[in-house]
């Protein structure tokens, strides 16, 4: 690839590399960051233990990281921030309605948490350790993730899609259905986080939706004659049972 | 009161004192070391740290507490043992049906991690330092917890009260709504936890309950008859949308 033609003579990777490539190294890093951070703790680890365990040199890893503060950085980033981000970008399509976009949200939200459990868990964990610009952004971001919800579930509840519900405390429920996804899944081949994903989305819908009034699959006369006929059928029933 | 007449010389608090008393001790024992924990980290904490902390003597902590150790077991079933056991108990009433049941649970769950939210947190993140035959008891509640919510979701979909669903993932995400309070709900005078474990409880109920049949709130004849005026009235609406 055209990128290895620009490797400096020092060996050193150049910060211009090609992105899918240092998206790659850049998020073994950081796995393996979060393992030691989970084993050791975050002031337990050292720079030079995750070079170690990535395989790079220290001047090596300097290029993508160049202190422990900013490999928080880089997870804050990948996790509540790039949740965050794609939500909003959800949430502002105009070619769901408010049930497609809180069934897109909450898919997009669990297979986040599902594919980097131990990542969200470090953070979470390392919160009290984190400087306070960093915790401040992270803050940020959890509360965009609460807006975006709460404000899918108050549009669905305008448009008469959804249940009356206090929005903030049902998106929080949400948030935790999606959030403890870390701390029970285990990605692997045998175990695809899509189903799952899928069944949390259909359960957040089912949660919120509006059944009470009885709308018929089609709102048209024929739509409420079945409805009718559904009905007739039921009294029928229970007038025989009473005989 | 009569405990008191007990008191030894020494001072000490004797073990047999009465168990309400010794119950709100504990309670504000457990309280202070889960805060000291949450500061300082468990390793960083003494057992002196919490004596100074609750205002007891050390001798007299020991008649409480007689290590770290026995803290986190402390921690464990106030936490975890206490809530499988509650679920258990609710979870065999006769007088209860399967929805009733997991109403129930969800409230008895939000309520436990409403009013402990630090201790379940600290209990969290402690997780890798529990000596393991605690860390055994801890997973044990957690399993309890999961299969008593997994069984009542089971029943309702026998009695087919409950849509044919994934019960093990949905039993999580349950418990994930559950937990999450411990992330985000404060307790407070102004801010009880009932309505908040009441909505959360409706919540989990909507979620799962089996709606396509449009069952009538009465199973009576009178009951069909209140659907099929409805049926009528929309009828009606829409004939006059049409004309």
């Amino acid at each position: 690839m055209s990128e290895d033609g620009e490797r400096g003579d020092n060996g050193r990777v150049p910060r211009k590399q090609a992105a899918p490539r240092r998206k790659l190294l850049m998020s073994e890093i950081l796995e393996q960051a979060t393992q030691l951070f989970a084993e050791r703790g975050y002031d337990g680890t050292t720079l030079q233990d995750v070079a170690d365990a990535v395989g790079l040199s220290r001047p090596n890893l300097y290029n993508y990281v160049r202190s422990k503060e900013e490999l928080l950085v880089a997870m804050v980033e990948a996790t509540s921030q790039e949740a965050a981000s794609s939500l909003r970008a959800m949430r502002q399509r105009a070619d769901l309605d408010p049930t497609q976009k809180l069934r897109a949200l909450v898919r997009e939200l669990v297979l986040q948490r599902a594919n980097n459990p131990a990542q969200f868990r470090t953070l979470d964990r390392s919160e009290q350790a984190l400087p306070s610009d960093i915790a401040e952004r992270h803050l940020d971001s959890r509360r965009a993730v609460l807006r975006e919800i709460t404000g899918v579930l108050d549009e669905g509840i305008v448009a008469g899609l959804f249940r009356p519900l206090d929005s903030r405390v049902t998106a929080l429920s949400i948030i935790g259905m999606c959030n403890w996804v870390a701390w029970w899944f285990h990605p692997a081949p045998a175990h695809p986080a899509e189903p799952v994903a899928e069944q949390i989305a259909a359960d957040a819908v089912a949660m919120v939706v509006q059944v009470d009034k009885r709308r018929p699959s089609a709102p048209t006369p024929l739509g409420a004659v079945a409805l009718l006929q559904q009905d007739l059928d039921y009294l029928a029933r229970l007038l025989r049972v009473e005989d």
